[in-house]
């Protein structure tokens, strides 16, 4: 395949790596600023620096940009697509992304399916990107209306560059999934540094602390807009950890010891089943 | 030395483990029930199972039990220990320890110092110990009224057997700051794995989900003891992090990107500062 990324940050740049690492495809890219493109050729992450002409032959687009440039380049640029390429972006979140791109796959001729790639790290940018980054990881798949065949062609591309899982689920799972499982773990990771005791942790903290604390060191940006783009999953789930929070705290207060025992093993016996 | 131990769990066998790894003193390991004392000293971690008597030629009593039993332990048996010993426990939590630990070492002439040592693990018992659980990690020290060269003892033995920090505080200092370090991160950990879309995360989840959720395979019976021995300090490190948490809950509710950006800063910044 001939596979134009365009965006080539952490998760662009990891695309194009795996993709020279693990199969034989032609990796092209494209990126607004020169750096990581100098970068991407010097260590082989890509064939060549691309042009918008190379839209008209591509056989994979790969979206690498923050969610709301990612729709600005197609709409901007769809009209240039071969109808026979898959689109595919990268963002955290999906209801936003794909009423557009369904949206704009109709009318270029294109076919879309969104990914997003479980994978990522406390740092950004072409620099911090990874060949192995999606060893192992899960890439969740919402084809929106993608045909069968075409969604076989994502799956099977990308387990070719190391993910091992591929739910497929609608933009509106994905959504409310991704609330629980990354975006309140970034909200909490902040709102857990803000205690005026965090600066004086060091001598007294582990891992739990490492662990609750590592993703508050975010991209205070690309959060953001995630975060809004998602806002209704992403403050219904909060509201749910704020009850269960709240619960806790008044047992505590409260002296209750058997209902602090019974919350405990209540979160004990979900991590076992679990298997974790 | 000669070393006791009472109470061969992950912490004590793990002390256990350490000594005869890193050091040449003698341990004599002492524990309620049969099975950890076999197995400790069927792998070399104590030199011979104990009884009271080794308390009366003892250098150092290592109590490894939970904070309950710690103070029960030294109340019923204190009149047997050598006055030349250093008694030290090994607790969560320290203000209420510690009063009771002080009192009885001038009733009986023994020396108090309380240590926590800042390591552990999801699973518990004799068979979850490890000689280098300890490496690199903090050793919290709480000397109450132990004279310097007491102090100066017990931190050189901490050393010998793989801890690299040892700060010096009072039990207030440490039960504030292991409320916030160390027990909201395990409230927290249960009331997220609470949320009724947690059962169904495998696929959808990466490290962020990993790292939150990780201490809820909680050992409920001991950290129920933990919070409620430690309540103020936890309410209160709990009202914090839920104030943090609807500030940030309602500035996305509120569509107000300017301040959710700035909260995320702020949290970027003070992990930056501590160079995390």
């Amino acid at each position: 395949m001939k596979i134009v990324i365009a965006g080539l940050g952490i998760i662009g740049g990891s695309y194009a790596k795996a993709i020279k690492k693990y199969t034989d495809h032609t990796v092209i890219g494209i990126n607004r600023s020169k750096k990581p493109l100098e970068m991407a050729l010097e260590c082989g992450a890509i064939d060549r620096e691309g042009t918008l002409d190379d839209l008209k032959d591509a056989d994979m687009l790969i979206i690498g940009t923050y969610p709301k440039y990612a729709v600005e380049f197609v709409r901007t640029n769809g009209h240039l697509i071969n109808k026979n390429c898959i689109v595919t972006d990268t963002s955290g979140i999906k209801t936003a992304i794909c009423m557009d791109m369904v949206r704009l796959s109709e009318q270029f001729g294109f076919t879309f399916v969104g990914t997003h790639p479980m994978a990522g790290k406390e740092t950004n940018g072409f620099v911090s990107s990874d060949a192995d980054l999606f060893q192992n990881a899960s890439c969740i798949l919402v084809p929106c209306k993608a045909q069968k065949k075409d969604i076989k062609k994502v799956e099977d591309f990308v387990r070719s560059i190391g993910f091992t899982q591929t739910p497929v689920v609608t933009p509106k799972v994905h959504d409310r999934m991704i609330a629980f499982t990354s975006q309140v773990p970034h909200v909490l990771a902040c709102a857990y540094v803000l205690s005026p005791l965090c600066k004086n942790h060091q001598g007294f903290s582990a891992g739990s602390y490492r662990d609750v604390s590592r993703v508050a060191k975010i991209n205070a940006e690309m959060w953001t807009e995630l975060f809004l783009e998602n806002k209704e999953p992403l403050v219904s789930e909060l509201d749910t950890l704020l009850d269960n929070l709240y619960r806790m705290r008044n047992s505590i207060a409260n002296n209750d010891s058997q209902s602090i025992y019974e919350q405990l093993m209540e979160g004990r016996k979900i991590k076992e089943e679990l298997g974790e």
